[in-house]
C-alpha cells in the first residue's frame, strides 16, 4: 500500500508542549455534556430526521438529563429552521435546558439563525469557521488576516443581533473548525479576540470549542493541544473550554477523556457515536466510563435499551452488538473460563452485597442500566461447566453437584461441537433430561421405604430388571441405602459415591459392580431412588 | 444511577510512575500484529466458526500479511483441536508464518495442546493464568505464591514437552491475564521468573503479553503500566513485550497506540474488533492509523471490502457503517460544507497529484483501500451546492457555472426538504432536466446562424411565441447575440448575463425585459440557443 503518500502529524501541525500535566491528572467530576445529535449527527444521516423524530430525540435528551443541547443549524435547511421554531412555539424546552444553534460566518445566515431563536428565554449561538492552512488555502481562499476579519465581522453582527433580542439571554460559542490542524497561536488569536469582542465574563462566559474535525494523531497529541490552549487562553475564567472529537482513528473516546484531563470542561458528542463519517465521540460511553469509576455522570442511562431503541429509530442506524455498555453482546460471556469466573463473582456478591462492584469480566452491574442477567452467560462449544451449571441453576433450579458439572459439560460440549451452535437454557435442560432422567433396563414399578426401628430403614418394592419383574426388599441406615440393599438382592452391586439434592432434583453418582461409575438424576417424590436407578442404568449401558 | 457502587481505578491498582516518556514518543514503525480471531475472537461468537470458516479466515490473515497468528485453544474443544490438526496435515501454514496455540496452566491441557502442534515446523505455545487479586481470591482461590507455583509447574512441563518435540521449533508466550489489575511487582516476578525458567535469549525470545482484560481506566494509565514493565523487565532484549487490549471503555485502539509509545513491540487483536463482550482491539484500525501517518503498516488492506466481507461471513457479525476505514459511510459526506471542501480538495489534487494527501474530511484516499469515490458525496437536505455540482459533474458531465450551482441547489433543497430523503445522482440529473431543459411558451421550430462577413453573425429562424408562429432574424457579433437580436424582433428583450458551455450542455443566465433573471440550459447541436430560450421561458413563468 502506498503509505508514502501520507505525512506524520508532526509535519502538518506544530504542537508546542514543554511540561504537560494531563498524564498525571484524574477526572473527578463530569464535564458538561452537549449532545449535537440534532445538528452534527443529523447532518450525517442519509435520511435526516423529520420533525417527529427530532422531537422524540430532543425529549430523550431532556429526559436523560442533558442541560445544553445543540438543536440545529437553522440556516442550513427549512427542516432545521422549522424544528427550532417548533421547539420555541411548543414550549418544549425546560427552564434548565439551554438550546444551542449553529451558524457559519455569513451575515444573512446569522440573521436567519437569530430569527429562529426569537422567543426562547435563553440560547447559545455557535459560530464556526475552518481555520487550518489546508482549509484556508484550498477551501476558503483566505489568509489568516482575512479569516480573522470574517470572524470579527460575523461576531460583531451576532453581538448586534443579540443586543436587539433582549428577551432571549444569548451566549456565544466559537469553533475554529479543524482546530487540531491549526497553528496554536492562530487559535489563541481568534479565541482571545472573540473573548474580548463579546466581552465575556465569569457571569456570561464564552464557549470556545476545539474540534478534532478529522482525527490526525494518537490521542495524547490532542491532549497536548488542548492543554496548550487551556494554559494560554486569556480571561480563562470567562471561557468554557469545550472539545468536539470525531472518531476517524477510532480514538474519539480517548481524545475526549485525555482532553478533559488536559483542562476541557465541556464535551460535544452524539449518543452511541453517530455523526459524519466515523461519527462524533459517543457521549454514552464517556458518561458510563465515568460512572464505572464511581463518578456521577450527571446523566441517567438507567434504561439503556430504551435509549438505544429511540436513537436507532431516529437515526435509522443500528448500535453495534459490541458497542460499549449498550451493545447486545457486551455483557455476555461464551467462554468457559469467563463463565466460571463470573459465576463465582456473582456468588461471592450474595454474601457481600455492599462491597464495591468487582465481578470478573463485568465492568459494571448490567442491572444498573436495566439489563437482566439472562444474557450474561450463554453456552456454546467454547463454554465450560461453569456456564452450563449457571444456566441450569438460574433458569431451571437444577443445582448440579460440582463433579456432575464436569460430567454434563462433556455431554454439552459433544452436542455443541457437533451442531456448531449455541444452546439455550431450555435446550440445555432438555439435554439434561435426556441424559440423566431417562429410563433404562432396571425400573421401579412401585416401592416404599419406612423407618422400621430408629436408625433402620426398610425398602420394599417391585423392580423390573431386564424385562423380569420381581419383588425385592432391603434394609439400611437410610431409605437410600435400603434401596441399594434391595438392588443388591436383585443382582446389582451399587455403591453411591456421591449424592446431592436440591429443591428440584436429586443427583447420584454410583459405581456398579465395582467397575463402571456414572451420574444419574431423579425428580418427583422418589427423586433419590430415581437418581440411583438412572445412574445404575447409565453405568450398565 | 448508583455510581457509589464503583471505585476509581487508583483504589484498585497501584500504578507506579515517576517520569514517563511515552507522551513524547512517536510510532515510527509497525509493531508485530498478531490476530487472535481464531481463538479469542472465536470464543466470543454465539456460533463459533466451523473448520471451513476458520480456514477461510486463516487464509485471509496469511494473504493480508500477518506473520504470527493465534490459531486456537486446542484443549478447549474438539473443533479447536481438529482445526490445528487440519492446518498441520493440510500444510496450510506458509514458511514465514508462526502459529500460536493457547493453553491454561494444567498439565493435561498442556499435553493436549502439544499434541495438536506435532508436525508443525514452528509454533508459539501461549500459557495464561489470571493474576489480579480479585481473580486470585474469588476465582482461583490461590495466593501469589500458589499462582507462581502453578505457573512454574506448567512452564516446566511446557519446557519438557517442547524439548521432546524436537522437530517443532517451539517458543513460549506468557499472559498474566487481568494484568491491568495486577500488582506491578507480581507481574515482574512472574514474567522474569519465566524468562529465566525458559532460558529466553535474543535468539529465542519469550513473549510476555500484558492484557487489559477488562478496561479499567483512561488509556494513559495503561500506557503508564506498560512503560513500568518495559523499563523493569529483566533480560529485556530476550523479551518481546506484547499487549492485548480490550474495548470495554471504547478506548482499545488508544490503549494499543499509547502502549506502543510506551515500549510494546507486539499487539494482539482482532479484525474489526471482534472479541468477547466489546471486543478485542481492532487491528485494521491500528494498521490503517499508522498508514495514514506515512508508516508502513506491514499488512495490506488494499481491498478492504473483500476483507470485511470475509470477516463478516466468518464471524456472522456486521461491521458497523461508521467503523473506521471500513464502514459503509466513513468516506461519505452529506453536509454541504463538507462536500464543498472535498470537491475543492479533489480538484486541487488534479493539478498536484504528487503532493502528500490532504483532502479535507478524507483522512486517506478511499482508492487506496479499494473504494471508489462514488460514495464520498451523497446529497440530501443537509447538502449544499458543492455536493450537487460534484455529482452532476462526475456522473453526468454537467459542469454547472458557479452561480448556477446556487440556483439549482435551492431547487434540490426544496425537493429534499419536502421528501426527507436522499437523492441519487440519477435523480439529481432528472431534476436538473425537469428544471432547466423544459420547453416553454417560446419555442424554436428551426433556425440557422452563419457568419455573414467576418465578425458579423446572422440568425434566421422560425419562432413559436405564445402559439403565434413567425419567421425572425437578427445580427450580432456571435451566433448567440444574433439569436438574441432575433428575439428582440419577436418582442423579447433578453440580456445574457452569464453563459458557459462544457462538452455536455450550455448554460445561460438571462435578464428578460430588464427585470426578471433566470438560468436555463440546453443540450444537443443548438445547445447555446436552447439555453437562452430556456432561461427566457423560465424568467417569464
Amino acid at each position: 500500500m502506498p503509505f508514502h503518500r501520507y505525512r506524520p502529524f508532526e509535519d502538518r501541525v506544530n504542537v508546542p508542549v514543554s511540561d504537560r500535566s494531563w498524564p498525571s491528572a484524574r477526572i473527578e467530576h463530569a464535564p458538561l455534556w452537549v449532545p449535537v445529535d440534532l445538528r452534527d449527527g443529523n447532518q450525517a444521516l442519509a435520511e435526516p430526521m423529520d420533525t417527529a423524530r427530532k422531537s422524540r430525540f430532543f425529549d430523550l435528551l431532556v429526559r436523560t438529563g442533558f442541560k445544553e443541547i445543540e438543536v440545529g443549524y437553522p440556516s442550513a435547511s427549512r427542516t432545521d429552521f422549522d424544528f427550532v421554531r417548533h421547539l420555541v412555539s411548543g414550549g418544549a424546552v425546560p427552564h434548565d435546558v439551554t438550546p444551542v444553534v449553529f451558524t457559519p460566518a455569513r451575515t444573512d445566515l446569522i440573521d436567519r439563525t437569530f430569527d429562529s431563536i426569537a422567543g426562547l428565554p435563553r440560547a447559545v449561538v455557535h459560530l464556526y469557521i475552518a481555520t487550518s492552512p489546508v482549509w484556508r488555502d484550498v477551501v476558503l481562499g483566505r489568509d489568516r488576516r482575512e479569516v480573522w476579519r470574517t470572524v470579527r465581522e460575523a461576531a460583531e453582527h451576532m453581538a448586534r443581533r443579540a443586543e436587539a433580542l433582549k428577551s432571549t439571554g444569548v451566549r456565544f460559542q466559537f469553533s475554529p473548525e479543524t482546530f487540531n490542524l491549526t497553528e496554536p497561536d492562530f487559535v489563541l488569536e481568534l479565541c482571545d479576540g472573540l473573548t474580548e469582542l463579546w466581552d465575556a465574563s465569569p457571569d456570561r462566559p464564552v464557549t470556545h470549542n476545539l474540534p478534532a474535525t478529522v482525527e490526525i494523531a494518537t490521542p495524547n497529541v490532542y491532549a497536548d493541544q488542548i492543554e496548550y490552549v487551556h494554559r494560554h487562553l486569556s480571561r480563562r475564567d470567562s471561557v468554557i473550554l469545550s472539545v468536539h472529537p470525531h472518531n476517524d482513528r477510532g480514538t474519539g473516546v480517548a481524545c475526549a477523556e485525555l482532553a478533559v484531563l488536559a483542562g476541557a470542561q465541556r464535551v460535544e458528542g452524539c449518543l452511541f457515536g453517530n455523526g459524519e463519517r466515523t461519527g462524533n465521540v459517543d457521549l454514552v460511553t464517556l458518561a458510563m466510563n465515568l460512572y464505572a469509576q464511581g463518578v456521577d455522570p450527571m446523566v441517567d442511562f438507567g434504561d439503556i435499551d430504551a435509549v438505544r431503541e429511540t436513537v436507532e429509530h431516529c437515526n435509522r442506524l443500528p448500535v453495534h452488538p459490541r458497542h460499549p455498555y449498550a451493545g447486545e453482546l457486551v455483557h455476555t460471556a461464551f467462554s468457559g473460563t469467563h463463565q466460571d469466573a463470573i459465576s463465582k463473582g456473582l456468588a461471592h456478591r450474595v454474601g457481600h452485597p455492599d462491597e464495591p462492584w468487582q465481578v470478573p469480566y463485568l465492568p459494571i452491574d448490567p442491572a444498573d442500566i436495566g439489563r437482566t442477567y439472562e444474557a450474561v452467560i450463554r453456552v456454546n462449544s467454547q463454554s465450560g461447566k461453569g456456564g452450563t451449571a449457571y444456566l441450569l441453576r438460574t433458569h431451571h433450579g437444577i443445582d448440579l453437584p460440582e463433579r456432575m458439572r464436569a460430567d454434563f459439560s462433556r455431554v454439552v460440549q459433544e452436542a455443541t461441537d457437533t451442531s456448531g451452535r449455541e444452546m439455550s437454557p431450555k435446550e440445555l435442560y432438555e439435554l439434561f433430561r435426556a441424559t440423566y432422567l431417562m429410563e433404562g433396563e432396571v425400573r421401579l414399578h412401585d416401592g416404599t421405604a419406612y423407618e422400621e426401628v430408629p436408625g433402620v430403614h426398610r425398602f420394599v418394592g417391585t423392580l423390573e430388571c431386564d424385562e423380569r419383574v420381581g419383588d425385592h426388599e432391603g434394609t439400611g441406615t437410610s431409605p437410600l441405602s435400603a434401596f441399594v440393599d434391595a438392588l443388591a438382592g436383585a443382582g446389582y452391586a451399587v455403591e453411591v459415591v456421591d449424592f446431592a439434592e436440591d429443591g428440584t432434583a436429586a443427583y447420584a453418582e454410583c459405581r456398579v459392580n465395582g467397575r463402571t461409575t456414572a451420574w444419574g438424576a431423579g425428580v418427583g417424590p422418589a427423586a433419590a431412588v430415581q437418581a440411583v436407578l438412572s445412574a445404575l442404568n447409565r453405568a450398565m449401558r
